[in-house]
C-alpha cells in the first residue's frame, strides 16, 4: 500500500463490479494512483462480484486492493438483495418512469438500507490512512433503480459530513456518471476501453446474466440505447428475450 | 425484534459499553422501546466492551439487540486501539486544553479513521428495517479525546445524509450528551440509575481499568468533578494514583 512518488495522487474508488464501478474506476485509475476497495455484504451474487472485482483490477493495474465483509447489511436484511426471502423481481413493468426528485414514490425491494453509506464509510477510512484525498463512487441517479443513496443531494451531504468528520477534512467523494444516462455511460467506458467483458450486473445469477432482473434489464437496454454489443454471457436470447 | 405496541415509539442507541453510551442508553430506554446495536471492530477491549453491551441492555431491560463484526475498521487499522503496533499513549499531558473548535489542532493516535460513520450506518440500516425514527448516540465535544466525530457539525450533517439516503428521509439522529461536560454526565446517569457498574471505558486492560489511558483519565476526573465514587475497579490505586 505505498504509494509512487512518480505517478499521481492517490484516490480510493468503491468498486462492485458492475458496469458503472468499472467505468468510474477506469477514470480514476486513468487519472489518480488509485486504490480500489470492494465490500461482500451477503449480496445473492457475492461470489461472482468479488470474481467481476479482481479481474477488473487486474486489468486496471490497480494494485492496492481492499476486500472487506460487512456483515451487518446481511443481519439487517430488509432487501431482496441480502434476504432469500425476498424474491427479486422480475417484471420490467416499473421501469417506464424513472424516479429523479424527492420524495421517492416506488422504490424497489432491491434497495438496501442505507447500504452506500456502509461503503462510502469504509472508502474514507482507508483514504484518510492511504492520504487520498479523492473517493471515487459510480452511482447513477437517471436509469437507475430509484435508490435514494444515489442522488446528488446525498453526496454532497456525504461530503459535508467527510468535511467535518475527519482528521483533516480535505477528503472529497467525487460521482463522475451521477448525471448521466446509462446509454452514455456505455459510450464513454467503449473510449476508454473499460473492461466490461469482466464486468457483473445481475442480481441473481452467477454463470449467466439472468437477463430479467431490474440490473440486467437496465444493463441491456443502457447497450442497446448505445448501439454497442454486451460482451457477457446472457441466460436469455438477449435479442429474442427469449431462455 | 417485533414492536410492543403498547410501548413508546422505537428507537436504535447505538451502545459501546461505555459511561457515556450507558447513560444514553437509559435516556433512549427511558423514554422509548429502545433496540441497541454494539459494533467490535478489533480494538484492544472487545471483548470487554462487548461483555459491558450485554450487562447493561439486561440491566436496562433492552430485549432487541444487534451485535456485529467490522472487518474493515481493524484491517485499515491508522490507530492505536486498533493497531497494536501503535502504543495507547499514558501521559495525561496533552489534556491540559481540550480541543472544541475546527480545524483540530491535536487529535490523538487513539482516533479510528471515519470511525463513527461506521457505526451511524449500521444504527440507521436497522432503524429503517424496524421501523425507528430516532438513533441515539452518546457523543461528546467537549471533555471527550477530541475526535473530529464526535462534534455538532459532524452529526448536522450526517442527519442530511440520513435526510436523503433513506426510503423515507423520516430516522434522526440525537446527541442528547454532546454539549454535556463529562461530570455533568455522571450526574445524570446517578439521576437517571444508569448502570456505570457494568460500563467499561479503558483503552488497553480487560481485567481493571489502567487508570492511565486518555480514556481512563477523562472517566476518573469525570467522577472525580461530579464527587461520586466511580463503581469499577482499577489497576492503580485511584485516591493514590499508584499502582
Amino acid at each position: 500500500m505505498t504509494s509512487d512518488p512518480l505517478k499521481k495522487s492517490r484516490a480510493v474508488v468503491l468498486l462492485s463490479g458492475g458496469m458503472d464501478s468499472a467505468v468510474c474506476a477506469t477514470l480514476a485509475a486513468r487519472d489518480h494512483d488509485a486504490a480500489a476497495v470492494h465490500v461482500s455484504y451477503g449480496q445473492r451474487t457475492e461470489q461472482r462480484e468479488r470474481r467481476a472485482f479482481d479481474g477488473i483490477c487486474d486489468r486496471l493495474k490497480i494494485r492496492d486492493r481492499l476486500v472487506v465483509r460487512n456483515d451487518a447489511l446481511r443481519v439487517i436484511g430488509g432487501s431482496a438483495l441480502t434476504d432469500i426471502t425476498i424474491e427479486v423481481p422480475t417484471a420490467a413493468s416499473h421501469f417506464s418512469s424513472f424516479p429523479s426528485s424527492f420524495p421517492l414514490s416506488d422504490i424497489p425491494v432491491t434497495y438496501v438500507p442505507f447500504r452506500n453509506a456502509h461503503f462510502l464509510s469504509v472508502a474514507v477510512s482507508w483514504a484518510e490512512v492511504l492520504g487520498a484525498q479523492k473517493v471515487y463512487i459510480g452511482a447513477v441517479e437517471q436509469d437507475s433503480s430509484g435508490y435514494p443513496d444515489c442522488r446528488p443531494a446525498y453526496y454532497d451531504a456525504f461530503n459535508e459530513v467527510v468535511k467535518t468528520g475527519t482528521k483533516d477534512g480535505k477528503i472529497e467523494i467525487v460521482t463522475p456518471l451521477i448525471k448521466m444516462r446509462k446509454a452514455e455511460i456505455v459510450r464513454l467506458g467503449l473510449e476508454l476501453a473499460a473492461p466490461f467483458d469482466l464486468t457483473w450486473s445481475c442480481y441473481t445469477r452467477e454463470d449467466r446474466a439472468c437477463g430479467e432482473c431490474d440490473s440486467c434489464i437496465l444493463r441491456m437496454r443502457a447497450f442497446r440505447e448505445a448501439g454497442a454489443l454486451d460482451p457477457i454471457p446472457y441466460h436469455i436470447n438477449v435479442a429474442e428475450g427469449t431462455a
